[in-house]
């Protein structure tokens, strides 16, 4: 059994490599000059079954050819298997048609990591959990609720309501609600008439109590930062967010540190870079739980 | 029938359409805020042949995953046959392993066309023309050299020789020599001893001959101002340079603008942005080759 790492998530895959006691395979990941991508690995893999760490974080388009040139070398190199772990899944919000003339480019990755030659693929909290149908080789899913969950059980925190910013992931806080005994609370956003703003109506009881609101993906910040004003605004106390994939582009940070969330818990599913490593945001590793998976 | 661009080369893709007496599709390409490439096809393509202009040139990645994306979209959309218009294919020169456990990125990026639904690519001037056999669709392999070839005819040069910068491409330095009715010369790289530098050994007689250099791709212009050096050291009086693909990364311009090349002869198979577009460099069109093509 080898572990690789390519650039997106070196510090986690060594964390992996050491929970199943092991180190990193030897192997460099660095540019020609025009830009393409030059792999070399540097020690014999012929019979290993190989595990290569690699989300296809942003930039996700280099993320996920350095992962495909991988799974080619290491094919003709006579792996035994190929086992792709892919902690956050990139261009999993198109995964539909939603409009006439749409790609559904989470399908073609899906394709792409087959015809390059992937045998498996474990991952996190998939945007949607169709995408494992996308698949014809064995995807394990798994969930990072527990993780976040076990976080705010420590924080002993008293009467909190587990908050869905949207109806798309009240599963996911029904879920976090059973593990910390707690009720759980949807925000409904509605648009009363065309050119009207939204306005967030928040299904539940959250008077007095401290919110935890949970999704899978925070991308630019903007739900999720509404919707903690909306919170204190209809009498919570405090309200804490919480992500497995802290995917904070554009805008993210800023918004975060001007918000009323008080603290925002994240996985390293995406590492946080320097600017986003600010005092609010706090990252907890999923490395055990790949490794258990492995 | 018809043409889409994307982001790689939409003045040739307009050049093509016009030269097919049609315009382009309506189609925009852009990012969301975390890189996700987003394409919206804005007319309807159902029962259309459609045919894609983008080289996979600076920056590859981005530009490769533009195509398959757009790929997908069309075969969703119901486009009657999915052509693939790729003056200049990235990734040819990882076409074979040349050291163990190295990846055959060529062959990669053909089956990741055909498994995102490519029917057909047209292209130019591949760096080994055993790539065509890489693909399961049919490919048409243009070439370069007539067109530059018919550039050096008009300036009617006395007295040339056409020379190869190695012994991988005297075929090509030997079809321009045929059109040009003109002799060849070689470039024969040796290095005499370990740690000694290399020395440049011409074939041929340049001697009082005005030499013209051709290449399939000239990237960092190291290979090729070397060369230029040698030929006018050793007797040359003029020393031009062609080649097909202008990929120009690193060093190149400042190379070439210092070097004995009097003026470099390229085509828009790569497009050249605003700091190439020095004096020297003197681009070709290779829209109405391509416009026969289709
Ligand atoms: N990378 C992305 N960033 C922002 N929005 C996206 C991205 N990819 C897809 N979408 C859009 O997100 C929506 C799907 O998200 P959801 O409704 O949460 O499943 C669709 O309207 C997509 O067009
Ligand atoms: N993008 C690239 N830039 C520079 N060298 C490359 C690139 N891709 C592959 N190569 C190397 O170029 C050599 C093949 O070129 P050639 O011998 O001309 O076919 C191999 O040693 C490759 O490792």
């Amino acid at each position: 059994l080898k572990v690789f790492t390519l650039n997106s998530n070196p510090k986690l895959a060594e964390e992996i490599a050491e929970h199943i006691g092991t180190t990193l395979g030897k192997c460099t990941v660095s540019r020609f000059s025009d830009g393409e991508i030059q792999i070399n690995i540097e020690e014999s893999i012929r019979g290993c079954d190989v595990y290569v760490v690699q989300s296809t974080s942003s930039p996700v388009n280099e993320h996920l050819m350095e992962l495909l040139i991988m799974i080619d070398a290491l094919k003709r190199a006579s792996a035994k298997s190929i086992n792709i772990v892919m902690p956050y899944y990139g261009y999993a919000r198109q995964d539909r048609k939603a409009r006439s003339r749409e790609p559904i480019a989470a399908k073609l990755v899906a394709d792409l990591l087959e015809t390059a030659g992937a045998g498996r693929v474990i991952t996190l909290d998939l945007h949607a959990p169709q995408i494992q149908g996308f698949f014809g080789i064995p995807i394990d899913h798994l969930q990072g609720v527990p993780i976040l969950s076990d976080y705010f059980e420590k924080k002993n925190l008293d009467d909190i309501v587990i908050v869905s910013p949207d109806h798309g992931g009240v599963t996911r806080a029904r879920k976090m609600a059973d593990r910390l005994k707690a009720p759980i609370g949807i925000i409904d956003k509605r648009r009363p008439r065309p050119n009207v703003s939204e306005v967030m109506n928040i299904i539940g009881n959250i008077e007095g109590k401290t919110a935890i609101l949970v999704d899978d993906i925070i991308d630019t910040a903007g739900t999720i930062t509404l919707a903690a004003d909306a919170l204190i605004e209809q009498g919570a106390t405090e309200v804490y967010a919480a992500c497995t994939h802290p995917v904070l582009s554009g805008p993210a940070v800023e918004r975060i540190k001007h918000s009323q969330i008080k603290e925002l818990i994240v996985t390293n599913s995406i590492p946080l870079s320097e600017e986003k490593r600010i005092e609010k945001v706090r990252e907890l590793s999923v490395a055990s739980l790949i490794g258990e998976a492995i």
